[in-house]
């Protein structure tokens, strides 16, 4: 299946090198950034080490001289990519289902032809959530008193081209429960903790039994219906505005959007779950394996009121018309009415929503793609690379971008190894399943090897839609991880242009946003969004998610319009995104730094005493304490920078040189909380993550304090739990600074 | 103060062995205990390297040339030992007083006049219990119906000698709630689970709000008021029986006791603190720091019910003429009466008892004191020796004789250090405060320092009632570090004539209790019983705990007798005990074995099996999984040891040394579980713990499987809990067993 790996057997290096040169050069977006990720591998695996056994015959070029980097980078195989791409979302690859298995059992096969060391898949029977064929889910409006039905929604997206013709699937929103509610509708914009807020303080609406409609955007469809339940709403409906999925909405009804544009066209539909927490929802904390026994169904972290996503053409009809006020100016998205908020309709008491879903729960086994090369000087030292291959529909962006890059990684790997190169580290591929219903599948396989996983990984790379866009890189990462990436970022070419390397681009792309920026922009925001977040908030492990992203400002959207819809396939993907490749390999020490660390850390501190001015220094709290820990914490990652060894001395004193990096692993994990956030226990980070009630315009670092703070400002006397938080975070820093602090060293 | 390290510092290191070696040999028995103790750390630090730059001046004897062993053996002066027992020894040091203070910062100074690289005071307020001394506890006979007092107890320890003569201390229970209980009594032998359920089960007696006599002996304290209170019992007195502490009962009226032997004379009172978990009862898992907020009162882990410790003299006034059927054989002491159960008194039912508990509750600073040498190879790798230095009253033995040999290991290492021998890994001293109330002082410091030491330690080695008895050696520990036990017992001198080695002695011993013993015997209970027990609960470090016990067949007691109270002084230990000394050093492979670790667990799972053959494969329960994985564990160790390289080949390899080391340390930690038992979140080990409600006759591994399987065996239907247990322990084996499997090994 695919392209086989004889043809390439049958070179020796540098045929393959020439041969690989003149592949299609069309997809240069992608090359971009598979290059950072490559060169960042190549980091952190260390440097191949040739395997006398293994040693190539006489006739091949000198091991010793080819630079690993270029190897790496020149065996990416544009026209390889392409074809795995085409497979891989040739079907609709939803969890759980014959074809995504399907996807599952071919990937573990190409990797195993790769010559791993070791391919495996590794399964789980976990609860997932499907919707019913033969009785989908719908909205509708009703007149109470007559019982007629004046309006029923669309559960289908409608076949638009070839790639989606007659495989259109039911969209639903993952783990809503199965119930009909009847109700008068409100319109709660995004549906964030301010949005809320808004309406019930201002505007004094009690949400009690309505049905609220929100816009999907700014925070995920879970926090949407989260904040539904805090406010007792009975259900919630959700769609995309075009404000949002279709920016030329003045024709929305031509035909600007899909097939003809990269927007969302009037009966597409987004689907998302909507569980509270990640992971296996019957066997939380612990790993579902086949003698695991489920928790209580009443105590799953789910949402106990439906939830249904529609179409914009159907919320135009479901919004249109509204009883009620006018929603503020920045609630207003592109349809064309006027955004009344309600609740029930003007002039037409009698009509009534009524939402309808017939979801069912079922137990069914999914399967990672687990292959690994074991590490020639520390195999007890991991470097782990993940993308999924379960996706909402056919998922060419997401995730398969990501998911065909991967196995072109694995692919160049097995050939350098069977060439006789070996990586310091171990490293380990994963083809995530069930990612989209809550990272299932990579949360299980970190519960079952919890200890070795936050024991031994060095870092957890991730990419899922690696081509979102073409504008530039983005990239999610762990502060110490941030200075590495723009060491690499300066090693590749830039995919356009204007610019010679990749940091030249990132550079110029950050500063149109805030022309201060001395440096490519970073998101610390690993609390969610893909499969690193149960490496980040159970293990501690520091994580990078990359993507090319679009340009926000003339696409002021969250996310790209095809998401999640049926849309989102290999037609859209060959006529509006634009993958490709390039790539890697260094040395032993890590290339993380540890200043960057405390600097971040010194900043979101003084953004809290700025944010909260009038709270800081009130009613006996410890912020003091916090505020010297976070200096100490500074001063002992300078120190440490400052006794690191140069790299040449190091590699005489292997020892020395895993002291130094067991040092910086563990003032990642230092920031881990046992107990998690009061309603995440799961999300453990202290600095780097984000509760379901999260206001959606704070900074939220140091959530744990940053909310509590939220919460006094808005009357809340919430001062024993700010001052535990305090407490935590102190800890935390202490820890992290003890961790870099060797006995004696520094002080 | 104590002796200088003057007349040392002027002497060469062989004028230094030939004094030392004419110190008195008086004190033999101790010698053997730190004989074990510095060889075991001498074999965890590695050989002292010499350090150039501190060479010694040409007319000393070659460092090369000198075994470290014999250096650190030879240097133990018994006199020294004496001077510091003395001393410690001389008044009360209870926690938070002030003669408690005076010694924790006699300790520190004395400990940095010694030359470590590092000595302070780690310093906690803390929660502590405290007698009132102007209204002393009492437990005192009411006739009901007139109110007259008929007897009231004595709260003070009658003075003896002119080493306990006018300085007698209040009896009491630390953390009893102040509460005064009117009742009557019920005697409900050791107060075990299996004594309670035959009171109430085959005599059904109701023992609501009766007032429990229990005596002192097979179970903590703690346990008998936790038994107590989960049977609605109102109020709890404690005693030791004669048949416990003066087995000469049949002249319990005479002088046999002390000051004439070692027994308890009848108005000795044995002190114990009764809360449920150890460490500050204000801060749950977390450490003490100056802006921790403290949990609810409501929420502390201690006992609702008042308790009060009695005399035997006074015990036999409460237990005379009791009422009801009388005891089982085996519940009878040795009191000349007839062991009657109650409730109440035989024609006498106007008589009730009064328990009057006048305690509080206070917030003092405690004092640990920590020292370090830095180690010269492995600096973030920690060997760590412990005792405690607060008393129940004078305790020459309790913690005394364990301190001072704590001491004299400083002092030696310290004049080591000065000659410019320094040990591969760093080593800490630790003296800790509050042990006696529930080890608080080790608590809040491993609470405070949680991700460090369970990253970086290698092993906790305590000491704390060193020389009990002068019949054997004593290990409670962990498997892995039982082989190290017996190689360095080889290598120690016997301290009775009649065998060679220590090793000889131990064994011999160990037949003497079951004839087909082939190795001398060591306990696993490290759940309890001194400060090792934050170590290896909360952060896995692998632990032992050494002592010199008395002949259990000769004197059938569960400790020895003075224990806890104020007659365990210099005088009782100078005239019934028997201190002294010997030592050690080694290589930098770890002596762990883990074939040792997976033959213990193999073994507790046949007994398992064994003895709950009716309960053994009903019910779907996955013990088929536990098995296997403890056979997969077993496997892994096998060819963990296989392919260890020999130590000279490890001395060559410093980085594949590092890796096995860590390997083993994990799979040690690998036993952890984080939400730890059901009722003692804190007592994380899941093979080696001990629930507060465990059957006493139990073997007590795998306490999670074994207790569900004793209250499946007594008709609870506890199925999905056993479900689960079997699962978290077999998740255990399964994370310990890849720590040993590095990827592609021994597979």
């Amino acid at each position: 299946m695919m392209r086989g790996f004889d043809s390439i057997e049958s070179m020796n290096g540098d045929e393959l090198l020439v041969k690989r040169k003149k592949g299609s050069k069309k997809f240069v977006i992608g090359a971009a950034v598979i290059g950072v990720m490559f060169f960042l591998v190549g980091m952190l695996i260390g440097f191949f080490g040739h395997e006398s056994e293994h040693a190539p015959s006489p006739t091949t070029t000198k091991p010793e001289v080819l630079d690993p980097t270029q190897l790496i980078i020149q065996n990416v195989d544009v026209n390889f990519l392409q074809t795995l791409l085409k497979n891989f979302s040739s079907k609709a690859r939803i969890a759980g289902t014959e074809s995504g298995s399907e996807l599952a059992n071919m990937i573990r096969d190409m990797w195993a032809s790769s010559g791993l060391d070791n391919v495996h898949l590794s399964t789980y029977k976990v609860l997932l959530s499907f919707p019913n064929q033969s009785d989908p889910n719908k909205v509708e409006l009703v007149n109470k008193t007559t019982g007629k039905i004046v309006f029923t929604s669309n559960s289908f997206e409608p076949g638009l081209t070839t790639e989606d013709q007659n495989k259109s699937f039911i969209s639903y929103n993952a783990f809503s429960p199965a119930r009909t509610v009847l109700g008068s509708i409100v319109y709660v914009n995004y549906g964030t903790v301010e949005d809320f807020q808004y309406l019930t303080q201002n505007l004094s609406i009690d949400l009690s039994k309505k049905i609220v409609i929100a816009r999907y955007g700014i925070i995920s469809a879970s926090k949407k219906v989260y904040n539904a339940e805090q406010y007792n709403a009975s259900a919630v409906v959700l769609y995309s505005d075009p404000a949002d999925v279709n920016r030329d909405s003045e024709r929305q009804s031509s035909g600007s959007a899909y097939p003809n544009s990269w927007w969302l066209p009037k009966g597409g539909i987004q689907r998302d779950t909507v569980n509270y927490d990640y992971g296996d929802p019957d066997t939380p904390g612990y790993p579902s394996t086949n003698y695991n026994l489920p928790i209580d169904p009443s105590k799953r972290a789910l949402t106990k009121i439906p939830c249904q996503p529609v179409s914009y053409i159907d919320a135009l009809i479901l919004l249109s018309n509204l009883s009620g006020s006018v929603s503020p100016e920045h609630w207003h998205g592109a349809l064309p009415i006027e955004y009344r908020i309600g609740p029930g309709y003007e002039n037409n008491s009698e009509i009534e929503v009524k939402v309808t879903v017939n979801n069912y729960l079922d137990k069914r086994v999914i399967k990672n793609v687990i292959g690994m090369i074991k590490g020639s000087e520390e195999p007890d030292r991991y470097i782990i690379l993940g993308s999924h291959h379960d996706a909402w529909v056919y998922g060419t962006v997401d995730p398969q971008s990501g998911n065909a890059a991967l196995s072109q990684a694995v692919e160049i790997f097995g050939h350098l190894l069977a060439k006789g190169f070996r990586p310091r580290r171990t490293v380990m591929f994963c083809s995530w399943d069930a990612s989209e219903l809550g990272f299932i599948g990579s949360t299980e396989w970190v519960e079952e090897n919890l200890q070795l996983i936050s024991e031994r990984s060095v870092a957890y790379l991730n990419v899922h839609s690696l081509v979102e866009g073409n504008f530039s890189l983005k990239a999610v990462s762990s502060p110490l991880l941030q200075d590495a990436m723009y060491t690499v970022a300066h090693q590749v070419p830039s995919p356009t242009k204007n610019f010679s390397t990749l940091y030249d681009l990132w550079l110029a792309q950050s500063k149109l946003y805030s022309s201060n920026e001395k440096e490519p922009s970073v998101s610390y925001s690993l609390w969610s969004g893909s499969d690193h977040e149960v490496f980040y908030q159970r293990a501690g492990v520091s994580c990078a998610d990359l993507s090319f992203n679009f340009d926000f400002r003339k696409y002021p959207i969250t996310t790209y319009p095809l998401h999640h819809s049926a849309y989102d396939n290999y037609f859209s993907y060959e006529h509006f995104n634009d993958p490709g490749l390039n790539y890697l390999a260094n040395a032993p020490l890590l290339p993380f730094k540890v200043t960057r660390f405390s600097a971040a850390l010194e900043n979101f501190i003084t953004d809290l005493v700025h944010n909260y001015k009038e709270i800081w220094g009130q009613n006996n709290v410890q912020y003091d304490q916090l505020i010297s820990a976070a200096k100490n914490f500074t001063e002992a990652t300078i120190c440490f920078e400052k006794t690191l060894l140069s790299e040449k001395e190091l590699n005489k004193k292997p020892l020395k040189l895993r002291m130094y990096n067991d040092q910086i692993m563990q003032a990642e994990r230092a920031f881990l909380i046992q107990q998690g956030l009061p309603s995440k226990p799961f999300s453990k980070n202290i600095v780097f993550t984000q509760s379901n009630s999260e206001p959606s315009n704070e900074k939220s670092f140091f959530p744990g304090i940053s909310t509590t703070m939220y919460n006094i400002k808005n009357g809340k006397s919430q001062w024993d739990q700010l001052k535990h938080q305090i407490y935590l975070a102190t800890l935390c820093l202490q820890s992290a600074t003890t961790q870099l602090s060797l006995p004696g060293t520094c002080n």
